[in-house]
């Protein structure tokens, strides 16, 4: 017993945990004899794999051989990632998997010496919260995991830098805040294709700045199982994607839900897709296009699908000689006919693609158009003809109450008329109702007769 | 204890293992509750991740989601891969996790809907044959994973259809042939680029094919661990392996071992390396080309990397206008002059990829190439020179023994001199040494005198 005080590791020199405690102490304490040791004893190592799952290790072995490209550390009880994690840089790894651990924290450093990673999984770990620039150095990265955490914090720029990045997974964590500075604005990350948040704690959704993104997108953004605020705009909003049959909600139609804003967390759910009925929200409307006579519309072919062959279909009495294909996939008609109104249809097609695109266009006459399709343009012209309508009434009907001749009048009237802005001096014969004068006032406006300059002073 | 008796169930509700089986008992029973019972009992499920490790499942969940990309099964006891384990394609499946599991077989109809698998891992199983065409309906497959099974036979067939195939990893087998169809032939995968199978039981390898193998994926052959027989040619080719710092060899130096014919497997090793020391192997060359005066050559740049920009550096007294790049990074030299002789440079460069393949030329003078490049052609061109001098030296300088006169002498010499093949009758006058004769015997031999005849009749 006094053998085993003194040396601590003389009772467990049988045990196999412990044999590999003192494996590991070998790896560090000799750099050389790291690499054969680790597939022979902690490893099952193929070439440029090393596979070390469900060894019990708390740290990651330190000396791995530069070229791994693929290192399986899953099943471990590793505490934390930090900067020195490996001693050398690894320029091949590709893959590094570590789900399934104790991980609770990572270091900002800790991807410094991975800098070739495509594929990063830290699932069900106990990752609280993603420090700004934590990912920075992974430029190639392609695929996070980071489902099944206890995230509740992730700073707007903890993903930025991963220029490459395709897929993020941050399903059941804990966070409040959709991540809109992944799909828009100048850290929107360019080659995102699937963003998952659902089973969170979020509350609202930007439907607003959600409706802008491009459908291919919104075809990968799922935010199921998240305790949403129902509101008319919510249902709106969902109905629309279903009626796209976008994959966030036709593959987990039972998973919206909302909560009532009295309810708290987890109380009482409602289905999205129902709320109409218990809030009488308005229908949601399919895609419309609306435009006047001789006008000339742009349809986009909004498609789910980014790269494929986009072709349009227009109904079968349309003037074929008003369409015209753009190279992005979009359609140019007009100048539109009233019977150029339908359903254009763009079908898109590419590899295990398939989909139709309905815009459904309405070409109003130009009278019905006036009184249904009332904007700013048609009144603001309305306006300025109503004006001038009316300026010519005022200098032909009504009688000029200081002037009793007719050519002390015509003078007079030029007055009146002067932001006409006519700008051909006319015959003084042959033109008498609007002349031009040559006096004019120190505040440059014209000068008329003594009763003209009193109002001039008067102001 | 009855009720126990009667109810097998009843003793182990509370259990966790049995709650477990109750659970896929209902998978089984309720295909319409699978999906979400999947997520909420069985798997950690984000967006289109279902990721079931350490259930002790012993057949995957058969209601699977029609959208799952991914699937992880690892670290369970599944024993079979049938046909229909899926019940649904799974059109969007790429990865398919099934390591640590305890699979010994692989039914021929596996795959057949999961054919957009890109990634499939079969490591660390039990499997101990790959049928025929067992992998026929994954043409899209990148990534095949079998290293640490029990497999012994694969059958030529086995990796056909795999058209897509970029890394094979069988490391850890119990492999006795080097899948040389992999790499040549019609059988050969054309995306293939990394090709493990070392440590399995592969007594020799097909050398002398290896060596046509393009540089690039040679690099990418890792057959380290093998019980190889030893030999000069092993060595040779390792040796150029080792001088061209090709992964294979410069990563896994200490595990290039091989064994003499005479000892069992797993008896003395010996480094390859190191085998010149012993075996009194010839050096291994360096990587010449000879040529002659004014002949044409043209170098390949055999590099490691396979896309990547090639560019040639001659020797500096080299003339520039004997040099022409071919499109395939290939470059033609010539005419070529003495002075030409030199180390021509492949400088090749991409992203990440560095590397110079140096070729030694040797243009040899006309004089000198004739004695020190004695080759076929000059040394049959020499005997045939050889031999017209002779015949020449029999024709003019050896005595008739049979024609005391000069006129008979000359049509007996033409008996001897018929099978130089003249073809043109020779003027009689004219050219007294050779002459033709009309006469010919039955077996269509010339006629010539009386002793002639003899002879003839003698033989």
């Amino acid at each position: 017993m006094e053998t085993e005080q003194t040396l601590p590791f003389a009772g467990c020199f049988k045990a196999y945990a412990c044999s590999r405690v003192m494996l590991l102490l070998l790896l560090f304490v000799h750099p050389a004899a790291a690499s054969s040791s680790l597939c022979q004893d902690l490893c099952i190592c193929s070439s440029d794999i090393l596979s070390c799952p469900q060894r019990n290790l708390t740290t990651p072995p330190t000396h791995l051989p530069r070229y791994t490209a693929v290192l399986d550390l899953s099943f471990n009880s590793i505490l934390r990632l930090r900067a020195d994690w490996t001693a050398v840089s690894l320029r091949s790894l590709h893959t590094l998997l570590l789900s399934h651990n104790n991980l609770h924290s990572l270091s900002p450093d800790a991807f410094t010496k991975v800098k070739r990673l495509k594929h990063l999984d830290l699932s069900s770990n106990n990752l609280t919260y993603l420090d700004e620039f934590v990912f920075e150095p992974l430029p190639h990265l392609e695929v996070l995991m980071l489902y099944n955490n206890r995230i509740g914090l992730i700073d707007r720029l903890s993903f930025s830098g991963l220029l490459s990045l395709q897929k993020l997974y941050l399903s059941q964590n804990r966070v409040t805040r959709f991540p809109l500075e992944l799909l828009k604005d100048r850290n929107r990350l360019d080659k995102l294709r699937l963003v998952d948040v659902s089973f969170n704690r979020i509350r609202s959704l930007p439907l607003a700045e959600l409706k802008t993104v491009p459908t291919w997108l919104k075809d990968s953004v799922y935010f199921h199982g998240n305790p949403l605020l129902c509101s008319c705009d919510l249902y709106s909003a969902l109905s629309g994607w279903q009626q796209r049959d976008l994959r966030p909600v036709s593959e987990f139609t039972d998973n919206h839900t909302c909560v009532q804003s009295w309810s708290p967390i987890g109380g009482g759910k409602t289905s999205i897709l129902q709320l109409h009925l218990q809030l009488n929200c308005s229908e949601v409307r399919v895609r419309d296009e609306e435009a006047f006579l001789n006008q000339i519309l742009i349809l986009d072919c909004d498609s789910r699908f980014r790269d494929a062959t986009k072709n349009w279909i227009a109904p079968p009495l349309v003037n074929q000689s008003i369409l015209l294909p753009l190279p992005d996939g979009q359609l140019q008609l007009g100048p539109l006919q009233a019977e150029d109104s339908g359903e254009y249809r763009c079908v898109v097609e590419g590899e295990g693609v398939n989909e139709t695109v309905v815009v459904t266009v309405r070409v109003y006459n130009s009278t019905y158009g006036f009184g249904d399709g009332l904007n700013t343009a048609y009144t603001t012209l309305g306006c300025c003809i109503l004006t001038i309508v009316l300026v010519f009434i005022y200098l032909y009907l009504v009688p000029c109450p200081c002037c009793p001749g007719k050519a002390k009048m015509a003078y007079e009237e030029s007055c009146y008329a002067s932001n006409l802005s006519l700008t051909n001096p006319p015959d003084p014969q042959g033109a008498p109702h609007v002349a031009f004068y040559e006096g004019k006032d120190q505040n440059g406006g014209v000068k008329c007769d003594a009763e003209e300059n009193d109002e001039d002073g008067d102001r």
